[in-house]
């Protein structure tokens, strides 16, 4: 791929490591790559960040086609920049393309496009502890017109935010509201992928729970409100009795890259692990007999976000405490550990750029 | 409300009204409102038609917060502009915007803006039998920076194209591949809004049955995978031994203009019509007993379309020897005599500009 790069005449004052938040400030420059049906995708180019002009009638704006993917870029104290699993950030942004019309681009594409516009933002990266460089890959439709129908153009961009530690203070456990009326998604709906609709349709129930003084919700699942799917914009886990728990992908479930290392690292650690159907009977039963020894939430923002109380129907259930318990800090330690080159890293995760 | 209007220097030659297609021409200028947290929605203003420039971090590019209408403007015979039930679309559209998170307007406000921006562009309604002005007005999440919380800025706007008949042959018959796969929405998700994730969620489905040869799909429940809800982007009618039976509104399908006009219109007309559950198996049956008389669409860009065929299972049912039954004729020739002033409106649905 041979990537165009017009560079930014004036660059950014670069914010303030000890202030950063989430998502708010973004590089110097983006990477846009066109699709057309008659050239494919074409013309990849790195130019400085900015607004792009769009027609009020764009598909996207009306119909909602566009899909995106969240990876960060990490410093390691020696200096290097380290990506995570960036393959399987790849993998899953055309898995999504695929579910959502859009046309699939060449994996090695995207990771070249990832690393090129991070090579030349790497003075974005910040270096205090905790802080990385978020990157988000999306594809929009462009077609400007109305129609019900998948475009026949799109943009793919990426664009990057150094954000900060996710929990300045270290992981401490969230209160969460099982969900039981409204739902993310439903088996042959559009839960496994990275798409848009999935993010709005989370928007009610979270503010509905903020309400009430929860952080996110436990999301059930849409056929019969009894089966875990996902907590927040997170996949969940459970420790039950020395096992680990996590939701099958049973196709209303967006597949973690988090998710997927945590299950992974479990495995290589010899801590029992299942994949399986888990309802919110099961859990209850399980906090009722003192079995349900841990919950956390696995996403690339927080890592792991440990949950400390449950809230079903009007009944509360603390979990370890309301402790950060020793699995969910042992996967935070390690995952984090790797990511930022502090940890050798034994499952060839990292790349670096 | 005081909308301040801007005119286009130069006015764009209008398009030649024979071969008008949908969503395709934009005509000379379009509202924005704006909205923040500290003023609501404020600055109403008509400006030329043409780009907004979005930053790439933009929420609604990511997050998919956002919703649409749709409706039309139609010249009559004698020169008036008439809109067909706007307030029926202003107070869908508060309800959309409820369900999205999104602030909510003035009623009169939304319709100012339509009655304001159709008069202003009233030499862009054509004239050609059964062509009319498509009004969608829109609202997108506006907030420049990236993360899973309902935006604190939106921007509402309008445009406006002038489209052709939706069928210059006169209505035919379609056929129609009923998904038992792919759903739309799910009680406890967004269909009964109009949002732009459930037309997202539509397009892989769509694309699959148009690879077979059928024009929509028919959507079965996300639950059972048995009952009716929508067939395409429309709702649906089906006639079974003298009555017409529709889907009733269950939490997961949108509550169509159209289908409204039309119960009210079938009631006015003493034809029994029944809002209620009703299963593919119950019209298979009713097929197989040469009950099944007729079945419809209905919405604002078709008004009604007949199905002449649907697929089920790898069987074809042909409905009415795939000919307009006589319901569909009588509905759409209503409608669109009501809607275009050549018939007498005794249910005060239109509204003149």
């Amino acid at each position: 791929m041979n990537i165009r790069i017009t560079k930014s005449e004036k660059l950014k004052t670069k914010p303030d490591q000890a202030t950063l938040k989430f998502g708010r400030t973004f590089t110097d420059h983006m990477f846009i790559m066109d699709y057309c049906e008659e050239k494919g995708w074409y013309d990849p180019k790195i130019v400085p960040y900015g607004p792009i002009p769009l027609d009020p009638s764009t598909n996207v704006l009306h119909y909602g086609q566009g899909i995106f993917e969240g990876l960060k870029a990490y410093k390691t104290k020696d200096g290097r920049v380290l990506l995570f699993r960036p393959d399987k950030n790849a993998q899953r942004l055309n898995a999504s393309c695929e579910r959502m019309c859009i046309p699939e681009m060449k994996e090695e594409d995207i990771l070249e496009a990832i690393k090129a516009l991070v090579s030349l933002e790497k003075d974005w990266i910040p270096e205090k502890e905790g802080t990385s460089l978020y990157i988000r890959p999306f594809v929009i439709a462009s077609d400007p017109f109305l129609g019900v129908h998948a475009s026949h153009t799109y943009m793919f961009m990426i664009i990057l935010s150094p954000v900060g530690a996710y929990y300045p203070t270290g992981i401490n456990p969230i209160k969460i509201y099982v969900e039981d009326k409204y739902v993310r998604a439903v088996k042959g709906g559009m839960g496994t992928s990275k798409t848009m609709g999935n993010y709005a349709a989370s928007l009610y129930a979270q503010q509905k729970a903020e309400e009430k003084g929860f952080v996110q919700v436990l999301w059930l699942d849409g056929i019969e409100r009894k089966y875990i799917e996902e907590v927040g914009a997170m996949n969940v886990f459970f420790k039950i009795n020395g096992t680990v728990i996590t939701p099958e992908l049973n196709g209303s479930i967006l597949p973690g890259i988090t998710r997927m290392s945590v299950i992974e690292l479990l495995k290589s650690k010899n801590i029992p692990v299942e994949e399986r159907r888990i309802s919110v009977d099961e859990l209850i039963e399980a906090s009722e007999k003192g079995q349900l020894e841990e919950c956390f939430g696995a996403g690339t923002a927080a890592v792991i976000s440990p949950v400390g109380e449950l809230m079903y129907k009007d009944h509360s259930y603390i979990i370890n405490n309301n402790q950060t318990g020793d699995i969910s800090r042992m996967l935070y330690d390690t995952l984090t550990g790797i990511q930022f080159g502090n940890i050798k890293d034994e499952f060839g995760w990292t790349v670096e750029v």
